[in-house]
């Protein structure tokens, strides 16, 4: 394993030990010794595990692990960079984990969040790995990421970009830990739910509830799956991607819309934790954040298309942040999911945004 | 039973009996003997079942019972009214059978479908009793109305008003049977499937069928219904009427909206057959009318706000029309729905189109 011949960066932390896999961990308690991986001078990978105890807001104080990742070079300013409830601490790849990121056409060396001019930071969301099965809340997903700024002992941010879930996180982070961010860039997400989108869920938790009892686990986180990309997505998009009409087939109705609904279902559900996915898309219900008390400068990049986090959502967020926000719209036919899918788009903004040459 | 004392109507059929609840009925087989009740002096009231075979289109011929229900004043005209997919034969009460109708608000006396002018036929969907395992089309729910007709020796009818799932068979009854109909009133339906709402109901079969073991039926089906309803209704809709944002409970999160869809989709489950709710949907996918074959003088009603017929595809429809139409938008909250819950507008365009004073 490369990292474990690396050279301690200029971050402490409390401990470090090797979790299973060989990947560098670090902890909460015990003596400092960061076990970091850098490819090249000045260059920076740190893939950790932050044991601590935090108090969470609908279940107490709890003993949890905080899963990081942080790349980029030394000495330059932090990013946080966070994606919605299926995303993870793995942004982007790089050297020393070659393996694709969530958001590799943004994240890397020469892309908009340019690992050459920063550090980017992320967390697995608390609950993803499907052993935390309490409610969780946007706001203890805040204090995770503060938690772990403590123990890579990370004063401040630069910026924290959040996409999708991450932006409902960001707007809690700013709100709660208003001294460590210098900026927001909250990209298709809002302040509250949508109660179209809340619904919405509802029906998708009812699904995965159903699959519990029947021994259909699988195939129900897949249908919930499929429920939500069809709110991820727009109807203008299934309608240009599936023009044919559907047939009688012998086994019930054939539509290309169908195959495409089957397959990205599966794939998402075999890699999910019912438990995992239930509790975030709770964590997005309960989502709520005052933005007047959003103190941080902010951007706003919504989608027009985008029905989960619709523009009125966004306009009663901007409207009442109390500095002023600068608010970019674009239109996709990808909806909620430009934020992956309108690279171009994206990335200008993200350049113009972080102060980035393109 | 009342309606046993009633005499006979002007119509002729083949045979008659009565069902296990004593309701008058109609067979195709056997000498003529209509039981018909009247009230007063010309008024009418049928409540049949008519057994034949029809060649279905994607299971052959079959042996079929096709319920119908008529009422209004002998003589007048005849209108086929239509509903959605959970509509029945019972339009509006009247003095026979006083429970309420399907479309209590519009149909009846003094009503825009006014039973004082016109006689109004409907038939029970076919596959609705839930015992017609078969894939069924909008074609052969056109041709068991025309049968209906045959048996009644109704040779001709002034308008087939239909809404939703009705205005698509409607579509099909011009196409296979032009000479027997003046007029067509298409409301909130168009010539083939919205593919978005293609994928909505492919979710929902997903679900009933993730349900299919007799202890997860009703819960499935309730469901596949909670999310139907996201689909008659409307965003606007929904966040009008719970504002409230949710909040963690004992059970889960807590929200308005969640014990409204619960209630829905219960109450609809409790009455719905699953398999009927299955091929009826089925249908709705399967349902394709080319325009240009429609030669009926057409009327079509959408909504603004449709998302199962959004205004796009009512436009593909009226543009490919080959005789001048008749094209009335109606905004609503309710979306879909419109066609049972904005009284007034579709009041006021129903009497234009039927002729009916106000």
């Amino acid at each position: 394993m490369s990292l474990t011949a690396a050279r301690p960066n200029a971050n402490t932390v409390n401990a470090i030990d090797l979790d299973a896999d060989g990947v560098a961990c670090h902890s909460s308690s015990g003596p400092a010794d960061p076990l970091v991986g850098q490819a090249s001078p000045r260059r920076i990978f740190v893939r950790g595990q932050l044991r601590c105890r935090l108090r969470l807001q609908h279940a107490g104080e709890r003993e949890l692990r905080i899963r990081y990742e942080a790349q980029g070079v030394d000495d330059a300013p932090w990013l946080i960079v966070q994606g919605g409830i299926s995303a993870h601490r793995h942004v982007a790849s790089c050297e020393q984990a070659g393996e694709a990121g969530w958001w590799e056409v943004q994240c890397g060396e020469g892309r908009a969040i340019d690992t050459r001019c920063f550090r980017v930071l992320a967390i697995d969301w608390l609950g993803s790995d499907g052993t935390l099965d309490v409610p969780l809340d946007c706001a203890d997903q805040a204090d995770a990421i503060a938690t772990v700024l403590d123990a890579l002992d990370i004063d401040h941010v630069q910026a924290y970009v959040g996409c999708s879930y991450g932006a409902s996180v960001g707007l809690h982070f700013a709100v709660r830990h208003p001294r460590r961010l210098k900026q927001l860039v909250a990209i298709a997400g809002a302040h509250r739910p949508d109660i179209w989108a809340l619904a919405q869920r509802k029906i998708q938790r009812g699904i995965v509830e159903l699959g519990r009892s029947e021994q259909a686990r699988v195939e129900a986180l897949s249908l919930a799956r499929q429920l939500a990309m069809l709110g991820y997505r727009t109807r203008g998009e299934l309608a240009a991607r599936f023009p044919q009409l559907p047939r009688q087939g012998d086994g019930g109705i054939c539509h290309d819309s169908a195959d495409w609904l089957d397959h990205v279902g599966a794939q998402y559900a075999a890699r999910t934790p019912v438990t995992a996915w239930l509790r975030l898309s709770e964590s997005l219900d309960l989502h709520c954040v005052d933005p007047h008390d959003v103190t941080t400068p902010t951007t706003v990049i919504a989608i027009n298309q985008d029905q989960l986090v619709p523009p009125a959502l966004v306009d009663e967020l901007v409207n009442a942040l109390p500095l002023p926000c600068r608010l970019h719209r674009i239109s996709s036919l990808f909806g909620h999911d430009a934020f992956l899918k309108e690279t171009t788009a994206i990335d200008t903004l993200l350049r113009s945004e972080l102060g980035v040459a393109a």
